[in-house]
């Protein structure tokens, strides 16, 4: 009996989120179209092992976003080499889905529940026009933004708040409060585009909350908000304060961070 | 009567090239189901301008080859504002192809013969496994390359040589001379992906000379070549010596050189 943990990649365009859909009436059945990156992932593995396997993620990510640290852990009473299921998986599963990485973990490690922070990446092409290269993986805002006015407003989401004003209606989630650790803006210049890079670290995040911030922060950026106003927004915990959620194409989950012991196999 | 230099972005995946394709007989027929982006371009112009356009650009990009720098002009009778033609294209061409910039230059620039050097770069995506991203814009070689050594081999390119050993056959061209002055050799990080750029400044490249120079660096980098063998290889004028062509897809043409005053409009 072994546990593995596999770091994956993921270009989320044509996926409907890491999560398999339950179905509940039409509407859901027609959206279920598009496959999960889980039940892709998991059906590749169940070939290689011959075996029913249940993997375990450390978050859901959603429709359309992107990944290229996401992490997800299987048992399995099978002796595979961790080796041999990456270059297995790689060699079967569809473009789209890389494994950079399997190793064997404790058998108490649990992707999801032994997870320390995360950390999440928001891609905006910020110029005039938008480029014929990476139309799928960012958000082209052609306002010019201002780096500087965006970072004084990060400076009052880093630490520990309530932060239900960036949370989407409907999650249904008890607890608001998280721990932001660090948040980074910076200009990215591939080729000749210009982009702007925004990075949060949090111990945990809501649903929609990085989407929320990054548009709260355009706001701030193109000269809608003050960056002081931002303490005012988390504060009220009124949805409509807040700035526009931007779209999927543009995330990223870049890693899952685990405290060193959990990776320790005893 | 104005003289207008556009300047070009495209993702060359969609296209057969810049240069629009002669038909002769059957085989050329069934390839002209791909548009050059030149006609796609032209034909566009001609919607916004309502009179035939001839678009003269710095010279051709192969099928599939990229570019986030080609230049072509155009002269028109037409008193339409460079700004203009470029938001009108911008709005009308597919979305792989953008223009960066438009402006007025003398009437006797010309994109093909007032060229001062030209800039490509190609893209190496190099670690063992194929990321989700980027598949049309990389080429993917799995095993390490060294850095150094290729670098070490790229100084012996640099300078006035006969690169005829790095010249496509059946190409037709007479003088095989051309002065490369720079050699750039970088590993790039974009998120976790480990990719090398190489980029060549020239005062002119032979056809598929790019291609065939980094096919000749790669084998370098992974040890079947010395660096110093470079020099032989040249000498030899002898295509088979040299190492392979590498795909399109990771070659873009980055940026076009004129001289400072052929920008000046009188």
């Amino acid at each position: 009996m072994q546990n593995i943990k596999l770091t994956i990649e993921y270009d989320g365009t044509r996926y409907c989120g890491w999560q398999k859909q339950k179905i509940q009436g039409r509407v859901l059945e027609r959206k279920r179209k598009k496959p999960s990156v889980q039940e892709t992932v998991e059906s590749c593995l169940q070939k290689i092992l011959k075996q029913k396997v249940n993997l375990v993620a450390s978050g859901r990510t959603d429709s359309g976003v992107h990944a290229f640290g996401q992490v997800a852990n299987f048992r399995t009473a099978s002796g595979i080499f961790p080796d041999k299921v990456k270059s297995a998986l790689n060699g079967n599963l569809p473009r789209d889905i890389r494994i950079s990485n399997a190793e064997q973990v404790p058998w108490g490690f649990h992707s999801q529940y032994s997870t320390k922070s995360k950390i999440y990446r928001y891609l905006i092409l910020n110029q005039e026009y938008k480029v014929p290269f990476f139309g799928r993986y960012t958000y082209w805002f052609k306002f010019p933004l201002n780096i500087k006015l965006m970072r004084n407003a990060a400076r009052h989401l880093s630490g520990r708040h309530d932060f239900k004003v960036f949370c989407a209606s409907g999650s249904g989630v008890k607890g608001t409060t998280r721990n932001i650790k660090q948040i980074l803006i910076n200009p990215l210049n591939i080729f000749s585009a210009n982009l702007i890079c925004i990075e949060v670290e949090a111990d945990g995040f809501l649903y929609n909350m990085v989407r929320n911030i990054v548009g709260t922060l355009i706001d701030v950026g193109r000269g809608r908000f003050e960056p002081d106003y931002i303490k005012e927004i988390i504060r009220s915990k009124n949805r409509a304060l807040a700035g526009f959620c931007v779209p999927a194409r543009g995330l990223y989950l870049a890693k899952v961070n685990y405290p060193r012991k959990s990776h320790t196999v005893a």
